[in-house]
């Protein structure tokens, strides 16, 4: 078995008392039907929000109810394994099934946002995306890689309306083949200087943006930043980034 | 329209003249029936050793055969797109389909071998394995990054015997998320050396290398290296890994 074989509960915020949390519905369900964890057992269970808690499982039938159970907290640890970089993926609408893996390893590595973007040469249409099922992923993500936050999956947006929402003072990234600055100049540049760092990494579709979506990402002061020069799958490119921006988390 | 939506073709090194290359069978059927190329037109065609063909298709009937096409060499480039680093990526099997999308990826990302291994714990039988379904995929990525090496996708070989088969003069990587030295590191290193590098990456599967297979990768002088706190599953990690030292090849 894997060393940390155990499992991370999702406790949702208003669940969570001074000193216990309240698992329910499918989390109750894996606690014990699945695992068959029982009184004394320790779980982990985080929030979404940052915070994971250890706690030991009371009597399920103190609630009075039969889909839940409590669980003592003993110990609270705040971001445990979350990385100081924060990272947006902006991502172009994907082909198939493209999207769902990409939102799974997107945050097992570290992402903390992903904006779906529809281009002006995206060719899936906006109304086929199952945003539900990506945030289903998203969690099942979060709790496989042992994070605490829980990365926002947005409605797809327009990539124009997208731009326009970003924060001010972050790193923004275009990646392109083109690219006249390689990525690894880049992050030289983040790891320099030593604050904590808000980056964005926008993925044009197959098709590349056109030229006016680059005009108007330089005009809020993208970079055009290249991962080399192998013509890579929208979705390659935009793991590819976030792997290396993260690996200089550590 | 990709701005580099031109195909890329792939043409047997036995196909190859002086003057000339032939392109058969399915790479014949793509050029002809599906992309309707004629007499004149350019097409660019990979050997997979590392030569990219610029030709202009002649008549079609000259070879005398129907179901093959000549192309008048005009330009031989060598390794246009191949990276520096020579990364060979020792991925354990993996469920479902996560292998196939982890051989796209990784030709995609550079990567110049893969190596599927069964180690104590992988609990994907070694017989499963599509070895030649791997190996069509690693083609029609290698023709999508517009890369001239074929990666090679060998048998899947036992953890122990892919040690032995191993270059001596490489650096080994052993991804751990125990490990004590974070890839950042790993990877100023190979930068701070301006030769040219091979790099063996290692990834255990889910339950992880046995204490066993460890040491035998320590005695091969494998590293243990981290990609930081996050538990990754462990085609994300050979990905995220490979990823990261690639960026840095720019």
């Amino acid at each position: 078995m894997h060393p940390e074989a155990h499992n991370y509960f999702y406790v949702k915020p208003e669940d969570i008392r001074r000193d216990y949390f309240i698992l329910k519905d499918e989390e109750f369900h894996h606690a014990v039907h699945v695992l068959r964890l029982e009184v004394g057992d320790m779980v982990t269970a985080v929030d979404g929000m940052g915070t994971e808690f250890h706690g030991e499982i009371r009597d399920p039938e103190t609630s009075g109810r039969t889909r839940e159970v409590r669980c003592a907290i003993v110990k609270t640890l705040r971001k445990p394994n979350e990385p100081i970089l924060d990272v947006t993926l902006m991502q172009s609408l994907l082909k198939g099934d493209r999207f769902e893996y990409l939102v799974e390893k997107a945050v097992e590595t570290g992402v903390n946002k992903i904006i779906p973007v529809h281009t002006e040469r995206s060719v899936v249409p906006a109304e086929t995306q199952k945003i539900h099922r990506y945030r289903r992923i998203a969690m099942a993500a979060m709790k496989q890689s042992c994070r605490s936050v829980l990365p926002e999956i947005t409605e797809v947006m327009r990539f124009q309306d997208a731009l326009k929402s970003l924060p001010r003072s972050s790193v923004k990234i275009l990646l392109q083949k083109q690219g006249s600055l390689p990525i690894s100049r880049c992050i030289d540049d983040l790891r320099a200087e030593k604050i904590k760092k808000t980056v964005i990494v926008a993925v044009g579709p197959e098709g590349d943006f056109t030229r006016e979506e680059i005009n108007l990402a330089l005009e809020e002061s993208f970079l055009r930043v290249s991962l080399g020069p192998r013509r890579l799958r929208s979705e390659t490119a935009g793991l590819a980034a976030v792997a290396a921006l993260l690996a200089f988390d550590v």
